[in-house]
């Protein structure tokens, strides 16, 4: 009987799950509003009951032996969800807590950088490492740092906020309440910023986006704009790419990692965003580190990263008990 | 028999060393001169008898049972100490193996400001503490990580370069041949400049510190001016605090420490830059951090902090290999 672990990845809008062996096999890959639970009990009702129906849909018979859980504001030291924005359940949430009346298990529970980072570890690109940085580039701007082989976490849980160093005092609003953050420059959205003040900048500079609203802007149209050589969107991944290649110098002059994977929707963009970043990376580096650094993507890049990570913190946790 | 390894803090000048035992107690202090060294062999050599001079000294028996040493540019993975610019050694010194002919014991190396970390995490401030930054502001800004109880030490042996993160793009010109890095603003060096630009600034600004050379300068001269009330020295200290406050804000945020303890020559000036630096830290945290993290004056202060440091590195490796 195979050994599996469920894997939880937790959204503002919708909750992934499904089981995950030893080698990073996902058998099964369900999905459930998040959006539609006013209460988290009443979540948590309708998530162990699409569980129960997803494991007797297996073809084969598995053996549950952990839960691992990424959720934003996800807290491993006490296993809470603190304050998550784009959740319904406000102040802290005692998920594992409130798990445990549906499960008798080992259960983990962290945030979505977090789980990303120990997923590269354990079934991804960084399975060899014990010094990475695993940065995602999707609404917001995450982090997970690992080092001598162990997520820091830090004193309180919440260690990683690469997101949240300031590279422009005074510069755009961010989320946090504070300005010129790093995740307002580097992100799906923050690219997103930079072609409407490049757009304000060059009067439309011609660009195929200047007939696209702030609201029905993506990622993806400005990778297909740049694919198609528009100038501002091609300055837009430019900027970019310089901003988060200077912060990743310092990051380096921090913690040396072997290699730092960009994930994510902003990640997609390919060349597009990891030339200028690894060339201005390169460019601000301290001498002992230039070309020693690997700027990677994801080695979970189009599998179902975010379910895997989650689970990867569960297996993670059973391997270090034995 | 007391139990005992040697500390050796290798400087530019001199070389300190003496004895330490588990509980951090120094038998022997003792200095040789490290620059009338041209070779390496013969600064060895010089050592060794030295130390042997030195224990011979000791009013009671000890057992010698490993050798701890801090220097700059210390590599921890390889023994060495590589392209040291203050030291007449050039290139890739292979220190632990030539050490090897003198000790047969377990020894380890490590540059001044990771010495200086494990210092305080074994005899120091940070005994209790599995996550916290030690920044040390002396010549230049040294600074060693502690996360999940282990130093960071990266994939390579150099992380933990936070005077050479970015803090002005094209500003002050740095050793490191690039400009801008943290410590040309915040060190005793970095503090002397700024006094420099405030007397340029404001013509002098009437300041006891206009008379005064910029060979000649000296960060006690500065803290001595601003007990005085010399606005200058004053600005220059609140100058500094903001610049390093606002750096630490962003390594709470990567990190997340339980505190972050001053170390070094420009730490002597107490509330002087303690002060600036806390409230500008505060000022610019991420709110889950806000009031949380304790900045502290090293807890070896006044006693042989290097050479203490350099010997719990070796007490650190004893007690792990038990």
């Amino acid at each position: 009987m195979r050994e599996v672990v469920l894997g939880i990845d937790i959204g503002g809008t919708n909750t992934k799950f499904g089981f995950v062996d030893r080698e990073g096999n996902l058998l099964g890959d369900y999905s459930i509003s998040t959006a539609v639970h006013q209460t988290i009990e009443s979540y948590l009702h309708s998530l162990a009951d699409n569980v129960q129906k997803g494991l007797s849909n297996l073809e084969e018979d598995v053996r549950l032996i952990g839960v691992g859980i990424g959720a934003p504001n996800g807290n491993y030291y006490r296993g809470t969800i603190e304050h998550a924005p784009n959740l319904n359940w406000k102040g802290v949430v005692n998920f594992i807590e409130l798990l445990k009346e549906y499960y008798s298990l080992p259960m983990a529970i962290t945030n979505d950088a977090s789980a990303a980072a120990i997923g590269e570890m354990i079934f991804g690109g960084a399975k060899s490492m014990k010094d990475f940085i695993v940065v995602t580039l999707g609404t917001g701007l995450g982090s997970g740092f690992v080092a001598n082989g162990k997520l820091i976490y830090g004193h309180d849980g919440f260690a990683g906020e690469l997101g949240h160093v300031t590279v422009r005092p005074n510069g755009r609003f961010c989320g946090c309440g504070r300005r010129g953050c790093l995740e307002t420059y580097v992100s799906a959205t923050g690219i997103k910023r930079t072609i409407y003040k490049l757009l304000a900048d060059y009067n439309g500079g011609g660009s195929e986006l200047a007939s696209v609203s702030f609201n029905d802007l993506t990622a993806e149209m400005i990778t297909n704009a740049a694919k198609d050589g528009d100038k501002v969107a091609m300055e837009a991944f430019e900027y970019t790419g310089r901003i988060l290649g200077m912060q990743l110098a310092d990051s380096v002059a921090l913690n040396s990692p072997e290699a730092i994977f960009l994930l994510g929707g902003l990640a997609k963009a390919a060349d597009f965003i990891f030339e200028p970043t690894q060339r201005h990376m390169e460019e601000h580096m301290m001498p002992i580190f230039k070309n020693k650094v690997k700027l990677l993507p994801s080695g979970l890049q189009n599998k179902n990263a975010a379910v895997l990570g989650a689970a990867a913190l569960i297996w993670h946790e059973l391997d270090s008990q034995k």
